[in-house]
């Protein structure tokens, strides 16, 4: 496909200009946060590339970098888990943005739950080998083996 | 101050377990979103080394590490516009954490937004110079000249 982003500029037109010029890290990745339209809450953190934004862009609906798999990777193509986007945000200084989602099917998250973050940190203590995770909106909503086999 | 974290086993240990074994990259960093406790809004993405991420545990207010400055930063240092974190999760491979904060002060961002996100990327087409970002929730919220002076 072809896309085109704006050149980086100054740090003022980069943080309050309208043009998208995006900060790729050395890895030629940004990072993107995808919430739940409906919830509100963090489904999972994950990496574009400069394709990766662009598909996202244009199809509404979420593509990434896989960075473990060293590939592009449209969400959903394993598990048909499709994300449709219905809005995207980008930050001040543009190495990060944010996409609100509709999420098809039961999760997002490769283990078989709704969202990644499925463990609380307990605050209040500087952590130690006595620190213990809790579960929390932790339940399966769909079996990963069946869903993905043996492509996890 | 003394900190530990546990080592990283294997994939079903991390994803499945109950210790706190974060990735960090090849920088020493991992990610983390920072949402707003009330509304649920992204407020910015950052990042943390071990010391930001075990003084965040141990402290409840948010620290991270600046990228930029290349150094560890308590939010609301400068600006007084400390987060008092409510809650963190960890995700599922625990190379990015989510806190949810209360924000004192007026905003989170450095341009004087109370976030980081403030700009939307329209959707539907290809990217190429002719896109433009589309201001949202984009009041200032206070003046970061006053607020920082130099240290911006």
């Amino acid at each position: 496909m072809a896309y085109e982003f704006a050149e980086r500029g100054a740090t003022e037109a980069v943080e309050e200009g309208r043009a998208l010029a995006p900060k790729f890290d050395a890895d030629g990745l940004l990072t993107c946060v995808t919430t739940d339209a409906t919830s509100g809450d963090v489904l999972m953190v994950a990496h574009m590339n400069a394709e990766a934004l662009a598909r996202t862009i244009e199809s509404g609906e979420a593509w990434y970098f896989s960075r473990a798999r060293r590939k592009l990777w449209r969400k959903g193509e394993s598990s048909g888990h499709v994300q449709r986007v219905t809005e995207m945000r980008v930050d001040c200084d543009q190495d990060a943005v944010w996409i609100k989602v509709r999420q098809e099917g039961p999760g997002a998250c490769h283990t078989g739950r709704r969202a990644c973050f499925y463990r609380g940190v307990p605050l209040g203590k500087a952590p130690d080998k006595s620190l213990v995770l809790e579960f929390r909106d932790a339940e399966k909503a769909f079996d990963p083996q069946s869903v993905y086999g043996d492509k996890r």
